[in-house]
């Protein structure tokens, strides 16, 4: 039976893990791996047992490759996107597309006009817990939704240099959770306002915001909040209330462990996972081998480019009500 | 040793709990009660084991009464507060003081005036629970605040009738959580923007709102966020966030039992305590024989009237945004 | 209406915690209360209204009391049981009758010649969280009882002196558990096996047992255990779990407060309630308002003196066990 | 760098999960898998990439090979063993040894004698939870152990025919559990005493038994006691408690997904993972990698056969005291 080959842009830290991922899927072969920096990752060859390369044209230009893994850095996302639609090769890509809407566009329409397959890295959706309440939601166990909560807080600040070329919070960190706003609901985001200050890192003031608390309102009505921190002390923070007319349904955080201390001073429980790829391990391998999946069955992708620009316009907007002060309307796809 | 003697006016559900509340109490005597329904309430006379009266002369007119509790509907409090005031009695006053911010300062310079103590019925912040995080959060055990959540819901929706002389969600029901987000931060709330709809009780569009997202910015730049139902399907819902620079601090809700049945369904959890009777069964008692004590012991009560006039312009703020989609500014008391 | 006329015996810790709780009672009058002490309790004096007496004739002559609380020594209980039934009122004791199966049987037997009410102290089966697991076992929730487990722990050693008068590790404080498993089961428990050792305090060394656990055999060959420690670090320890073939159900402790604090070491939560007074507050309320109930409705009480011996009996095997180092039988009631 | 050369005897479902579980460990080489029903694993072999073979000499007699692996029926160990042994290859056997002591035995002196490493396959010495609770008794967290308790119960009573070859509930479920009680503590069980019958199929009468507590006696006088179900309504139940001076170490379920749905009946929260594979997939995963890591690194495995060997005949003491009614001694080994 025929195999999908693979090909992968990028063997950092997330190119390596989708890489092992794909590794016992029986339908996928990993034709080539591409990196600049292939000499300084001997590790991971050793392990996935397949010669690094460092000419992207070898991907682009290999007609056996079905489907490609973009894991470069974001300014690169969009060139690789729109070459490997026109080679008429699948992609799925990490988000984000790009920092800018006119440039995610361009990748949109690329996609669009080559009929390729696209799968944006929005992990979440793939963690068992998120999916677990998406189901509830989905089987009517929360009636209609009327308010929706996002609790995201990541275990420590970044530093001033990571944080001028991030994009900002809502492109960077606030995007995942405009995303599962989205999943969870089913709905397109309309309007947004934001408070945001900075706490966690004083050095980045005026330069962006670590802490937030972001507004949506969706097309239905439903009412929904994001409350975001650049540095939770007791660890990476992930947690969703989708409450309606029938209940609510409650996604706590996985912790490193289901032990109970208790002493004198109380009961003490293991903090959360420490942060995403801790946390998300689980997802991260659903994810690929979904897009693998679909590829190789020929079906839609389950998170697709219109998500990915969805996402992107919230925070463009989460920005602008920032600067103004008051509520902000979201662009839709025309 | 002299005993304090004490008033009571109206014998509805909420004075029958404070007058049960305060028999136990070695320092009180409850002298008198008047309602005017007296003549319907034999069973609690009998328990009580006082005789009920109708006229509240006799306790304006009592000298040696030194204490009244005002349990009274709102529209009577602020005449109550200022004839109470007027002849030298301490006072406990239901919440809200009125539904008018005019009003409310009339009581406000009367009890002033007068100089007599005036405690006003949060009994939320006499709860085990919200009272066990605030001392978490005096203790410096989540550092500085930076992101505050309040979960207040009820568990069915009022009656038309009742939404149009409640004074609006903000007034009747959310003032307990405005006051909560300022007793667990020990700050003002400076701003509030709301987002609001009508999603449990049709029949109410137009009069007032059921299902509300209200973000609070409070002094010292920390902000937070309110999510308000009138129905959750699962019971009263409680629950409180504060973040900080430590850590968090989580109240969860009081359940019916603490008792887990697990079958091939899964795990099962009884419903949170019905209503604020049942939650607060031990914050009431609590409440009144703290101000019991404040006016025994000759000490400041711990919930002022200040509080109970701030509590009510943050509310009144909220109507604002609501009314023009933009964030209100809160006024202070000058 | 008539009112109920009590009289206690014994107006220290828990004679008084039953008298505060009947003062609201509307059908109770508390008539009599007697101790050799009363010199000593003048605050509870205060507190109650009622002046104590020390003459215990003046309750078991006084033909106007109904029912009389038994709150003394555990060795004055059996004459006071005695002479309250040849009185003809109603009888609530506190555990155990006594430590000694003969005098028991004399306090049974005083009690079934007279007719008269008995209700037992055994405050636990009052708790609303075991009465719920009672009512999810009685409605068929697990199936099938087939493993029953009682943790009960105590959060500090007793003294030398205590362990000296008290009966013994197994009828001093696992009657309890005892009474427990006989409660949530509705079945007598026919064999009994003891494994136990000296882990708290040392000086009780051949005295008796801190530590131990103890095999159930109940009449339908369900199986059970009970798991007890005289000092658990962690507070009052009070759990039980009910195995059945269509799933299990658990009572866990209630604690201090449902409050998480979460930081960089982990999630913490309070202790649970510190002992007995604060973990059953509740429990003692309901319990001697039932007592109360069952008198004036002229009902039969809710825990017999039955169930006073059989709890006794389960001890004595235990003990038996112990000694023995083989399984004992328990002897029932012919 | 030289790679360790790999066997494995058996690719049924547990041969299948090690040999997927070493496929990306970069020291590892799986050089040949020999399973007699090769034929029927084509889905198997293509995914693994492997050609299977059905000759077990293949193995034992391709001098390349470092290590094997174990995973055929029970009944085949000790002869495997035995011979991989006397070929110098290091050893991971599934468990049990053997279902007797004479042939245990017999593997024990083999290996003894060969000097090769042993691992015997008590995955849960391996899972996260199990080993935090480790961590925190060696920690010193709970102190002095005094009471331990093991809750182990499987999902589905087993058939007939299983029952049958299994060699009873207790070398064939509670096996695990008392390796749990010897690993948790660090000590031998001296005595046990086995309660136990027939409550999940009652086809098995006179042939095993399905529902069983059994008490261990620990060397230092610390005490136990371990509940087992063959049939939990509610899934996979694998939890422990560790009771010390200092505190306690409870060990709860992990569930499918961290998720409460509440509504009117309650708070919902789904089952625990359904069975081993889920529930100890990670463990699993580490305990083969740790056996890879002691052959590679030359160091002693970190369960040998002596564990192997001292489960075993407390499996064997508590069916003599299931047999006998009394407490049985455990042979230790000379």
């Amino acid at each position: 039976m025929k195999k999908l080959n693979v090909g992968i842009f990028g063997a950092g830290r997330i190119g390596q893990i989708h890489a092992m991922n794909l590794v016992t899927n029986p339908n996928i072969v990993i034709k080539r791996i591409v990196d600049p920096f292939a000499d300084k990752l001997k590790d991971f060859e050793k392990q996935i047992g397949i010669k690094l390369e460092t000419d992207p044209d070898l991907i682009f230009n290999d007609d056996e490759i079905d489907a490609v893994l973009i894991c470069t850095p974001t300014d690169t996302h969009v060139d690789y996107i729109v070459k490997s639609a026109e080679k008429g090769k699948h992609i799925f890509c990490e988000k984000p597309v790009s920092l800018s809407d006119e440039e995610s566009m361009r990748a949109y329409k690329a996609v669009k006009k080559a009929g390729v397959k696209f799968q944006i890295g929005v992990n979440r959706r793939y963690d068992r817990n998120f999916a677990y309440a998406k189901k509830l939601i989905d089987e009517g166990k929360v009636g209609d939704l009327e308010l929706v909560r996002v609790d995201s807080r990541d275990p420590e600040a970044p530093s001033l240099d990571y944080v001028k070329s991030s994009g900002g919070l809502f492109m960077d960190m606030t995007i995942h959770d405009f995303d599962m706003a989205r999943f969870l609901t089913g709905q397109e985001v309309v309007e947004v306002y934001t408070q945001a200050t900075v706490r966690c890192n004083k050095e980045i003031e005026g330069i962006d915001v670590d802490t937030a608390i972001i507004n949506l309102k969706f097309e239905d009505g439903t009412i929904g909040v994001i409350l975001n921190s650049r540095r939770a002390a007791y660890g990476y923070d992930q947690r969703v209330e989708a409450f309606g007319s029938k209940g609510t349904t409650m996604v706590e955080n996985d912790l490193e462990a289901n032990v109970i201390l208790a002493d004198k001073d109380g009961y003490h429980i293991p903090n959360p996972e420490f942060f995403f790829l801790q946390r998300y391990t689980g997802a991260y391998n659903a994810e690929i081998n979904d897009f693998a999946d679909a590829v190789f069955n020929d079906r839609e992708t389950s998170v697709t480019i219109e998500d990915a620009i969805m996402a992107q316009r919230i925070a463009i907007a989460a920005k602008e009500s920032l600067d103004s002060g008051k509520p902000a309307k979201v662009r839709m796809i025309d």
